[in-house]
């Protein structure tokens, strides 16, 4: 039975392994912090709830294939107030960012074709690009450095005549960098210079704790080769409705994408008329969680970075952290977290970062740390990975 | 501002155009009965809305990829009650059948590769096709015999070495055809001669109304190589919950399947929830349904082949006709239908059937009705169209 080989080259979960060594110390009566994992713990809006409860229709029929008229508005209405000009023309409702991501793959590039994407980056950019048979061409970043862009040089000599766009996550996940207006700028003077797609995701917007936000929404020059993908998933922690958006002002680009969406139909029609509701929340919930999240992300970095030799530059955005570890392999000092240690009966569990590069062999002494615990456990949690590893290089001399 | 070629392969809904010849007609005043889209007007089951309603959580997280265990298991068992052992593990829940379609695509089938489907077929199976890169090899089938599949030979030839799979929705849309016994085991017997996978496209599998059903998921010597293609969107009147599924008892295609689900990350939680509920429908509901949607087909189909000229078997499945008229372009009648005809104000819209061909030339005599109104609505459309017919016929002469 003939299986394809680009499905075959789909990478799968990494995580599934570590989830056993986590089952193992669960059955054995050790707690375990999750924080390996961008499920947030914030409430979701009520009113999500409560629309979608309210509705009095009979029969449950397709929305339109682009997305219902109210919650393109709304989407539309939420970029006005970032004085990005989007109309509701510009704007199509997908299935999660992730079908966003992965028709914008099939619409900018043929098989063999690439784009470039600093790395470490979300894995599953991996997934939708290889399943499609898209090459991911990484710009490397770095620890160090903060994981911000390398020269301008070092970018464009990855690009060559097959090169469709660039993709980023803006705040990052994994790194929970934030681009710089600098960073913006050379990124939008490298697509006009050598005509590529620009597909921003940013999905983490509303999560930047230090300094400003650009929006590559907001610069104009490159407007007409600009792709933001959006999501209410980690904005109102509603990842469960799977609603995500395009929005470009490219009409040729929109049209093709608009194919797709017919192909498919329609997203669920009752999560979209919650999240109409969701884009309708009072502005002080966003900026309650973004001082939640920022107070967490000190939380757990500044215990982090007490044990010498951990390398990690204060990120300002998103909700994670990734830090390079003086370990060989972080994915043996995770599973010794949950196999071998715990302080009174409680251990934590970071994700190895390797899964989240491109490039071989980088990413093996880094773990990715998601703060989405509330402050206290949060606490302990860092403390205990804290302890954890300053045990686990003790073991190591 | 490059657009790959693949998506510009992709059709564009043809409808289109017509709608606004609906739309035009709307705004003079007309009264338009649709017979072109297969948006049922049944209700759907309360217990739906009702689950999740009572929806408890406060965060709205992320499903399980593979989908929810208790949605899984009612389907497992919704299926059991037809003789069809799937296990859990067997099925995985998809965003509608669509993504299912999709992800079989990507799954059994490189660039180049080519698949068989009986025409005239579902549209979007170009759309899904063309969009990854495969071909699709129409078998072509006949308004005169009823679009029942042709002899073994004519399938077999054409076959070639980068044909991976036969697809086929059973009952069919948009024939409405309901495949005998022998036709399944003739499928059954070219998929293992030449080894090839079986996509049963089985959403109107509860749409059968004269006779038997023969499920592929039935067919103990093919269980390896088929995959059953399921969604609750006809089934249950919920085409806007998209919650389909895929089931096979190939592990291996599961296991690639499951990588695609996990890079997607989730089908909406509460539409699962609701879904749980669909799948506990007592049978009486199925019953009612399939009643009411037999005699609204026997309404329509009887009205009809009083037309001279007309070719229509009468279709036992699905809950639609495609019938050839003994016109030069389908395209044009409807468009007088819309534009220069009416009885009392009030006129009919059907789809014409020639996007439903791959094969160059077919399907422009032909068209498809819907019958998913009411029996009193549904009775005076099919005597519009009727009279409609007669009067463009006339004209003709």
């Amino acid at each position: 039975m003939n299986i394809s080989s680009r499905i075959k080259s789909v990478p799968a979960s990494t995580i599934m392994e570590l989830l056993t060594y986590s089952a193992e110390a669960k059955k054995k009566g050790k707690k375990v912090y999750h924080l390996n994992i961008g499920q947030p713990d914030i409430i979701t809006p009520k009113s999500f709830f409560e629309a979608i409860s309210s509705n009095k229709e009979d029969v449950l029929e397709y929305a339109l294939s682009e997305g219902l008229d109210e919650l393109r508005e709304a989407i539309k209405r939420y970029y006005n107030e970032y004085n990005i000009d989007f109309e509701k023309e510009d704007i199509l409702i997908l299935n999660g960012g992730s079908e966003a991501l992965f028709f914008c793959m099939i619409a900018l590039c043929n098989e063999g074709d690439n784009i470039l994407i600093p790395e470490p980056f979300y894995s599953n950019y991996n997934s939708f690009a290889n399943s499609v048979g898209v090459e991911i061409k990484p710009i490397t970043t770095l620890a160090e450095n903060g994981f911000h862009l390398p020269k301008k040089e070092e970018i464009v000599e990855k690009i060559d005549s097959k090169t469709r766009a660039i993709l980023f996550s803006n705040p990052g996940n994994p790194t929970g960098v934030v681009y710089s207006k600098e960073e913006i700028k050379m990124i939008s003077d490298i697509a006009k210079e050598h005509d590529l797609w620009i597909i921003a995701d940013e999905v983490y917007r509303e999560f930047v704790y230090d300094g400003e936000y650009t929006s590559l929404g907001s610069v104009k020059e490159v407007e007409d080769r600009v792709i933001i993908v959006d999501s209410v998933s980690k904005r109102y922690s509603a990842c469960g409705a799977r609603i995500g958006s395009l929005a470009s002002k490219n009409k040729e680009f929109m049209a093709q994408i608009l194919k797709l969406c017919q192909a498919r139909l329609s997203v669920p029609t009752l999560e979209q008329i919650g999240a109409v509701e969701l884009y309708k929340t009072d502005k002080s919930y966003l900026q309650d969680v973004n001082k939640e999240y920022k107070e967490r992300r000190d939380v757990l970095y500044n215990e982090l970075v007490k044990v010498p030799g951990v390398i990690c530059k204060k990120p300002t955005g998103a909700f994670y952290i990734v830090a390079k570890l003086p370990v060989k392999s972080a994915d043996d000092f995770v599973k010794w977290l949950l196999k071998d240690f715990d302080i009174d009966g409680e251990t934590v569990m970071p994700c190895p970062a390797e899964g989240f590069y491109a490039t071989e062999g980088l990413g093996k002494d880094e773990i990715r740390l998601a703060y989405i615990l509330n402050k206290e456990d949060l606490a302990k949690a860092s403390k205990i990975l804290k302890e954890g590893l300053e045990a686990y290089l003790e073991l190591d001399k």
